[in-house]
């Protein structure tokens, strides 16, 4: 490796500036200054997410445009999940010695493509030296009516806003590199993992609707828990209603894995789909009913006449959410 | 240790929510959904700056709760430099594995009071797993006339507010270990270093008053070398006005050190002043007057008759700001 070709500081803010030269009709002033410059009126809803190297992803699972992508999404997916649609995003990036410009290039490219599929754009970051890769991304949304994860009552239906499981799949064909036969299915699995979409016309469609939404970034389980407990109700998730939006390329590839493919939509994460709760009249198109809300607490697996609790949740490879920014 | 008191993800949480329960004004819902909602109208400027272990600290230099605010007034200083209000900031953790909660409360409690003196609070925030400490923050500011870069003028003068050089003698104190007899003006060093105090206050008496300004991060040879070529004009440094900002305390301190108190002010870096540009009839209370701007390009060093450069600036051990944000 050249010593040229390491990312040089003002070098790298000359090529990143190019790179995130998108206008936004909310960004008076991008890359350059002290400071970014937004105009805003109205309610904001503000994230921010970190993706840490051997905690969160390897860097042999991914290209680096799909972890800009993938970070990307990710933190967008909680400005999804409140009804907001992003507007504008910073990004820091802590890189290892001999990262080199055109590994950041590629990282950005794959940030400013996350960011132009849902409306918005890179409006400044901050670059540093550290031991591994991470990259974090704090987004601002717009938002009219946000919606909380506290708002579900006894009644309303459950509804599941995009699909779950691949991700979880798509993590295991690349933790043990190889899938058997399914290949159609690993390829989508892995595109899920590395391409995750955040929910921006489904969250949208909730706002209005929905009493309560949470993006299922932890599996099924472990998202809907939360949302039980912040609403003080009970969920309950019907497993034939479940099992039905998995698919039979999804079955078929988890069992190749040695899993089922219920178990990683309850318990796998990183799909980034939304779980709503909201009155049958207020259904939107699109969305599909996995179970109802009732009174009582936690979250229950409803099969004809059984109920079981739902297992404590998947608690994966990376650091949880803190404050503010449930992911 | 006991495994008990190392960061346990939803414990660490609620022990966050705790530290954070400030009120304010523009914050509408805090720490514990998918994303804080913010009311907001205007202009906002918005900033992110990361600190890394071993690259920008060093846990033998300062406590947690120093980091913590440290790292606050750090990025707030970018939101000081546009002439803005900080109005509320997310903080993302990465934390190596035996870090303790009651550490975790430490840094908290640090950036609480970072926040607390700059009238903002923490409205949510990340925690990852990683293999050393680093603590991003990122800062919204109301603003109404952002004060750019670009917008020195041939004749303006230069205004400094703040101190110089103490915070990298601080530093200096800190690699060396040992400062000889100094002890008072080493103790005021090491408070500089640890508790640097973003410009509020001078910042918001320059809008409408500066034509340009920035924070002074990285030495001030090297940040007016920023603000001459983005705004492009020449700067003149005088260096008696300079030499009489500095005071015999740190004069005698940096001979201590085996440097001189100029070379700290203008190559040293972290000391989070600022420099402005503007006319001599809006001239702010409180600022030093410390040159001027001309036609040409650079920054130059003006001691009775002699013109020198100044340096290309100092590179200090971290990494750079990149877009957006400068440091």
């Amino acid at each position: 490796m050249r010593r040229s070709q390491t990312v040089q500081e003002f070098a790298a803010i000359a090529q990143l500036r190019a790179i995130f030269r998108d206008q936004s009709r909310h960004v008076e002033l991008g890359i350059g200054d002290d400071a970014a410059v937004l105009s805003s009126a109205g309610r904001l809803v503000w994230t921010i997410d970190t993706a840490v190297e051997h905690v969160h992803f390897e860097r042999g699972w991914l290209s680096l445009a799909d972890l800009g992508w993938r970070s990307f999404h990710a933190a967008a997916s909680d400005v999804c999940a409140m009804g907001g649609a992003p507007i504008a995003a910073l990004s820091s990036v802590i890189f290892p010695a001999g990262f080199r410009a055109s590994q950041l290039a590629e990282l950005a490219r794959g940030q400013r493509a996350a960011a132009r599929a849902l409306g918005c754009t890179v409006a400044g970051g901050n670059l540093s030296r550290g031991s591994e890769l991470s990259v974090t991304s704090t987004l601002l949304g717009a938002v009219s009516r946000p919606i909380l994860r506290s708002g579900a009552k006894p009644g309303d239906e459950l509804w599941l806003c995009g699909e779950l499981g691949w991700a979880a799949a798509g993590l295991r064909v690349l933790q043990r590199g190889r899938t058997g036969a399914a290949k159609a299915a690993a390829r989508r699995a892995l595109a899920a993992f590395r391409r995750p979409q955040a929910q921006l016309a489904a969250g949208l469609a909730l706002a209005g609707r929905a009493r309560a939404a949470i993006d299922i970034s932890d599996g099924l389980a472990g998202d809907a828990a939360h949302l039980a407990k912040d609403s003080g109700v009970q969920l309950v998730l019907e497993l034939p209603a479940l099992r039905a939006s998995l698919g039979r390329a999804l079955v078929t590839l988890a069992e190749r894995l040695g899993t089922a493919a219920l178990q990683l939509a309850l318990y796998g994460g990183e799909d980034y789909a939304l779980l709503a709760a909201g009155p049958m009249r207020k259904r939107p198109a699109g969305v599909r009913v996995i179970g109802r809300v009732q009174q009582g607490r936690g979250v229950w697996l409803s099969e004809g006449a059984t109920l079981t609790p739902a297992a404590a949740g998947f608690q994966h490879s990376g650091g949880r959410k803190a404050p503010g920014v449930g992911r």
